[in-house]
């Protein structure tokens, strides 16, 4: 049922499906340990926040921008865990548990349901369809978790797309503040819909979970990790232009649609929608077990999981092999990725207020 | 969540996905006709029979077995419609309605989902796993629909894997009375196994439509027109093992697990398993719209859209091409089909009765 005005400036491009050697479920180990270490923040918004009184019998949970596993079966694991934790603690007897797993219809949901655990307790479903607009019916979900899901914007900004503003570049950390801000601006419009659509399907006094990356206060955009990993994508894509491989007006017209956040913009952004209340806050380091010098190679094929549909899509694919030879290549690519570079996650743990309209 | 002991003795093999000449989307119109003559019993139940006051804000409708379309999305709108119609009479607001297209895991759910209706005024979801065990949480769903689904058997029954009671068949119809009763008493297990899942599931006063291959009373097993078709794929099995292709053992050793059940039958699982009324029964002619001769390449189609997959997995997918090619040489294979075979569906409209146990 999605809002047909906002889907039609969708164009959804899912993770690299299948299992092979680029696929999401064989390189998303940085997205796992993301789990590992917001997984004592989740346990705590469960144990804390929950209202098991309100609910039905049967627990339901959504795992928004699940992708193809294997980490949507861990955060699904964890949050039963957690909610099991709290039945056995006040008392209660077992309840049921329903768990969605949800991504754009083009994600390769067979992939996902042959790899479901078989010793599931849960009875599993999947929903295709972007997470700006509506999936469930009203006050029918109890758990939303959503994991480095936010951090996709719904489309590019319109402004950048259409206008020259960010030649020679596809992400806006390094850019001019116009580009920046016509990239917070669309994050504003994304998670005031995507709190809206939330904000009906969530029971009151059920829980949004949200997991992505950012950066903290003091530091400025061309300071984020990530977006120093998309800046090297960027510029191998600008030697191939050189190179005459793929023009200097395709790289232009090719921006990624991913927005890293700062914890006050959050906070503010929810706080004007007023449908949720924050609850719990953090800002953990996503890579705090395992300080050691980044694997190159794993760094690329973790991005290449992740953007060669939009990069395949917009370039050719027969790009995509070249352009990630010439990163791996740069062997003195991330020594430039020094401590002044932030990476953290931003953890947020929201409760739905009771009868707050939506924005 | 998957009964183990059950699951354990499940190979459900889906049918064609994708949407190639031989996939099951392109090649299921004898099913689609099913629902164009079952549609005025399926509106008949509904408007008589839905309690609607029991029901929560959400309507919540199943379709068990669904493959990938489209005939699942025409079954489904029927219902919607048959749903919104009654609101109408009552005066009631408009409801949302959530939707669970289910089949096994190894369904091609991305084309299912890639087909999803642009214009759907419907939440969906799709659920995989075998209908002979729990897919749903207890008292989730208004209205179950499976149309073509309960004739596919759990398994083959297991004397008939383990015997060689079939030797040169590969379906009971024209078989010793032994290996028939196999077939019934596997079907008899499974239909209580599903009834038993579906009374769990189905909120009380809440629908049960199903809609299957039969055959009338008074029509001998072997007089299926149904059963004839399989026997057509029989014959060409040992053709092909006559002349070496495949060895007879092969043929001795495959078995369809399908079934073709009798009113009276389903009539005394129904009423043996006691979680359900039988509301509507009609046995309507499922080629009521064509009385033209058979179109022996289109029969050929249909079944190899459905059986491909089982035929691949046990003989090699370098059997199937020729095995269709022989089926469809056999140029006086239909003008055999006469007016003393059988081809009738079975419409049962059931109700959730309150509080019964199960058997």
């Amino acid at each position: 049922m999605a809002d047909s005005k906002a889907s039609s400036l969708l164009k959804p491009l899912p993770m690299k499906g299948g299992d092979g050697t680029y696929s999401y479920s064989k390189n998303s180990t940085y997205q796992r340990e993301g789990l590992m270490v917001t997984k004592e923040a989740v346990n705590e918004a469960i144990s804390k926040l929950l209202d098991i009184s309100n609910t039905s019998s049967t627990i339901r949970i959504a795992d928004l921008g699940c992708s193809i596993g294997p980490n949507t079966y861990i955060a699904v694991q964890n949050l039963i865990e957690a909610v099991q934790k709290k039945y056995a603690l006040k008392g209660f007897s077992t309840t049921e548990f329903q768990v969605f797993f949800n991504d754009v219809a083009t994600n390769d949901f067979n992939t996902l349901f042959a790899s479901l655990p078989p010793e599931n307790h849960y009875f599993a479903a999947g929903v295709p369809g972007s997470f700006y607009s509506r999936l469930f019916p009203e006050s029918s979900i109890d758990i939303v978790h959503a994991s480095y899901a936010l951090c996709w914007l719904s489309q590019v900004p319109i402004e950048v797309e259409n206008k020259e503003w960010n030649r020679g570049k596809i992400f806006y950390s390094t850019s001019s503040d116009e580009v920046a801000e016509a990239y917070a601006a669309q994050f504003a419009k994304d998670v005031n819909n995507f709190l809206n659509a939330r904000a009906k399907e969530i029971v009151v006094g059920g829980l949004l979970i949200l997991v992505t990356p950012a950066i903290p206060q003091g530091f400025h955009r061309s300071k984020s990790a990530i977006g120093f990993a998309f800046d090297a994508i960027g510029s191998a894509l600008m030697d191939m232009a050189n190179d005459g491989i793929i023009s200097e007006a395709q790289v232009d017209s090719f921006n990624l649609p991913y927005y890293i956040t700062t914890p006050n913009e959050m906070v503010k952004l929810v706080e004007r929608n007023d449908c949720f209340s924050i609850e719990i806050m953090k800002t953990p380091d996503p890579f705090v077990s395992k300080n050691q010098p980044i694997n190159a190679k794993e760094n690329s094929d973790h991005l290449r999981a992740a953007f060669e549909c939009l990069i395949a899509d917009h370039f050719g694919s027969s790009v995509v092999d070249q352009l990630f030879e010439r990163i791996d290549q740069n062997e003195g690519l991330y020594s430039k990725l020094d401590a002044s570079y932030s990476k953290v996650l931003l953890l947020l743990a929201l409760k739905r207020k009771p009868s707050k309209g939506q924005n």
